[in-house]
């Protein structure tokens, strides 16, 4: 029995979130799964770093699964990838020792959050993006709000109703923006996060960028540890699963990931 | 009665080209026709700078068409924008002269193809770029043989046999390869162009970047003045009308459009 990480790439758009459920057959997990036992001739079951949300997107979602199938990295690579759909594809396979967990052996996760601030949208951006128009976001307000979130927090304001996780808190501990002509790009790292909790943090701040709260209403909602407190869900069609992080040995491991290269469009 | 003049973006994945056919709905000039004529309240005929194929996107198409609507421009592009698909939109609308002629006054029309030459096809370029895994193409080969195609000629080996131009004259006043980590992107700018004409020389290009065919070949192919001596019509996926120029008194009067930005995508 061998077992197996991979790197997977993904557009959210089409599917109905990570998780394989009995009744919904358009989730990425059953794709994966459908893809893996095809290559295996056996069934495969597989555990990811962190199950997105319908809609979301991966640069970089890792998962591991095993198999006593007799196949080189490369026959399950581009195997899979035969089998996968066109909005779906294995980056990379490395064969790992037996303690090696796709979602427990990962020290953080790191999801980006992409806004295209233009006063008009882009067909080429379409899908890829969360497109606000005017007003021109706060950009130095919205920064200093998601550096209020960083760090060790009780984030119930940020959690689901539906989250399953056991606690509240999380530790963020990098919440960046970054700003390239048009697109505003946020980028936040922490050891785990809760169900919806980057979404719910995204629409707090966006409230923010729009001039609708203050700064300081961030951390108040953070500080109310109470859901109905913080604003709308942020729509997914901007957030990624950018990079898993594992501790050693596994840090350096596996391949580096393709990142967005910003800012996409330009003037000429 | 007013006319104008306006740039569009489009994806042209989900259409049939541009041209409007009586029994086929969803082309993009029949979108296009459609949201303009709504606007106006009345049926609004256009005119483009360059028919584009089944599947080819645009960057800048630009069109005119003329109303005796009292609208403004922001009348117009917010409108028709509200009408049109996610995947159709209009960038800029501005009142020109009754002597403007989107086709007529165009001095030059530039292509722009993207080839995404990695190992592994990424999910995040599905459907806007042409994805050619190994070999790594002939880059400077390929850059060569482009060359051999600037200047006037008759390029009927690059000619549809559908093409309805009265000759087939043409003149590419440049033809560059620009390569960007994976990504291989070809700019062609002439007076205008032929049908299929920048498909079909990109396909005895990537011949020639594979290794298929010696660089010297591509010039072979022009001199025959012959569609048979050249190879398949590359696919329109990765091909955008980038961009059309017009010389006095309308060069500089609208503007700049947004172009891709590459490499798009990069290691971190």
């Amino acid at each position: 029995m061998q077992k197996w990480a991979c790197g997977l790439t993904y557009l959210g758009s089409q599917y109905h979130g990570w998780q394989k459920q009995p009744t919904i057959a358009e989730t990425v997990e059953a794709k994966v799964v459908e893809a893996l036992s095809s290559v295996a001739s056996h069934p495969v079951d597989i555990i990811c770093a962190g199950r997105t949300d319908a809609g979301v997107h991966a640069l970089n979602q890792v998962i591991h699964f095993s198999s006593d199938a007799d196949r080189k990295p490369d026959n399950w690579l581009l195997g899979a990838n035969r089998e996968l759909p066109v909005d779906i594809k294995l980056q990379w396979v490395v064969p790992v020792d037996d303690d090696f967990h796709a979602r427990y052996s990962a020290t953080s996760r790191r999801y980006c959050y992409v806004i295209y601030n233009a006063p008009l949208s882009h067909p080429w951006l379409e899908g890829r993006v969360v497109w606000l128009p005017r007003p021109l976001l706060h950009i130095e307000g919205m920064r200093e709000a998601a550096k209020s979130l960083i760090g060790e927090h009780d984030f119930s304001s940020f959690r689901d109703q539906d989250c399953q996780a056991r606690h509240p808190v999380r530790t963020i501990s990098s919440f960046d923006l970054v700003k390239h002509k048009h697109f505003c790009v946020f980028y936040c790292e922490a050891n785990a996060f809760l169900h919806h909790m980057v979404r719910n943090m995204m629409g707090v701040l966006i409230d923010v960028g729009l001039g609708r709260q203050p700064v300081s209403w961030v951390g108040q909602v953070l500080a109310a540890r109470d859901r109905s407190a913080a604003g709308v869900t942020a729509s997914p069609t901007g957030l990624y699963l950018a990079d898993v992080r594992y501790g050693k040995p596994w840090s350096g491991v596996f391949p580096a990931p393709l990142e967005l290269q910003f800012p996409l469009l330009s003037e000429v």
